[in-house]
């Protein structure tokens, strides 16, 4: 059972979070472990990643989990760490307000603080969610907030980018007419993953005049740069769990290949990691 | 559903490779994903890592996890793969002949087509269960895959050398002793965790005269090596998840200090990991 009071003095702290000098660097974990490591890091907060849960478990990326499954791993990475956990949800599991609203309702009981909501329909005829049934959707999760009495931070998200929506040209104003809408339907942080460049980056900052969260990674600017440019929050989605896989592969090779184990070198020693998970 | 006929034929085509010319390598996978990757690295057939899966779900290593979850997890790598899959079920979930039983069932219904089987009680005055209470589980494990009528291949482990019972002189001995009864009480294989110097592998193989588990990881001798020594079958345990643990530790830790992104350049891309996984 998680405990009211305290999960509300968490969000509280991971909303400041949004609204400090610094910027908040946020790694994404995928399970139990993979949150503590990134606890014991030194990290203030930790988010998770769809597609690493959904890899974990066995899907693709996208939607193809259900929500209880989803929730059910961010409890466990919930109970895991102590600092604030912000939930990626994809689009909310479901077509309707309410179905947001009961996504909204079960990261709360799962213990996290905030959480990511996207508007990708996953329709290749209409990748993204109608702007108005959106803004329902950004709504409903509001008020289960407001219901539980535990302000969690909704960061609202357009794949506009991502998903290449339209013609190149257009793609920055319809995101922003987007990410504008969310925030003034109450969306506390906006998200436009697929956006590298400075340039962009510093013009979105300008012209949302909100927190806004960068999706980093191999080719991205470093975190101070983005600090510099305004960015009130940096996340990398299934990077770390796609570069540890990356390293699992190599190891693997190393072992079926040639029958040794230097790439295990790098292990965390059993003893540290029972101590860790005790 | 898992299909018997499907099921049975996998079990003795994993059966063979205990008895083939070239030494069986099993690296240990602790979720979908992982069993995924090594699959596609080529290995003929997958094991489990108990603490691998322990770490994933939030705890330490050691019988803290229950035998539904560890088998929800079996299960989920079992259905992850098309190669035989065995499951390290620690001590097999209590204390009686009817556990262990019940185990070796979970384990056939899961998916899986062998287990690791182990004498370690978790008590730290008796850290070895009596020889005949575990040679009484080894029957009903035996028991159970008759009347599944799939021949699992049981893999049974002794502690000895890992928890270092009793004098160290003396621990070869009582390791032979028990093992040479697990034989000869049923099992397929049997795997002496802790040990990794040439020559007390190679006397181990001499005395036991049955396909013998080595657990391999750095400083042990690499896989050509104990294939000279006799060894049918090597693993690794925990090993590929601590390296991939220690892995996330230093990407983690230079996103946290340094604010970039370079290690994560080793990651799987992300369509990559979605085909992998579709």
């Amino acid at each position: 059972m998680v405990d009211g009071e305290a999960l509300k003095a968490k969000a509280q702290a991971f909303r400041l979070m949004h609204r400090g000098p610094k910027i908040l660097v946020l790694p994404n974990a995928w399970d139990a472990v993979s949150a503590r490591i990134l606890a014991e890091a030194g990290f203030g907060a930790i988010a998770t990643t769809s597609g690493g849960i959904a890899f974990s478990l066995g899907y693709p990326d996208g939607q193809h989990i259900a929500r209880d499954e989803m929730l059910a791993v961010v409890r466990r990475i919930a109970s895991a760490v102590k600092v604030p956990v912000t939930a990626d949800v994809e689009a909310g599991y479901g077509k309707r307000p309410e179905d947001a609203r009961r996504t909204a309702e079960a990261v709360i009981e799962a213990g996290a603080v905030g959480m990511n909501f996207e508007d990708a329909t996953g329709e290749r005829e209409r990748p993204l969610e109608d702007l108005t049934l959106q803004l329902e959707k950004i709504a409903a999760v509001k008020e289960a907030a407001r219901a539980a009495a535990v302000p969690i931070v909704l960061n609202a998200r357009t794949d506009v980018f991502l998903l290449e929506v339209g013609p190149a040209e257009k793609r920055y104003a319809e995101a922003v007419r987007r990410l504008s809408a969310f925030r003034d339907g109450g969306a506390d942080c906006v998200f436009l993953p697929g956006v590298r460049d400075r340039e962009t980056i510093e013009r979105a900052v300008r012209d949302l005049k909100c927190p806004v969260n960068i999706l980093a990674g191999p080719g991205s600017p470093p975190v101070t740069e983005l600090q510099k440019l305004g960015v009130a929050r940096v996340s990398v989605g299934s990077g770390l769990t796609r570069a540890t896989l990356g390293s699992l592969r190599k190891m693997a090779i190393e072992l079926k290949n040639r029958g040794t184990y230097e790439s295990l070198e790098i292990g965390i020693p059993y003893a540290e990691l029972n101590r860790l998970m005790a």
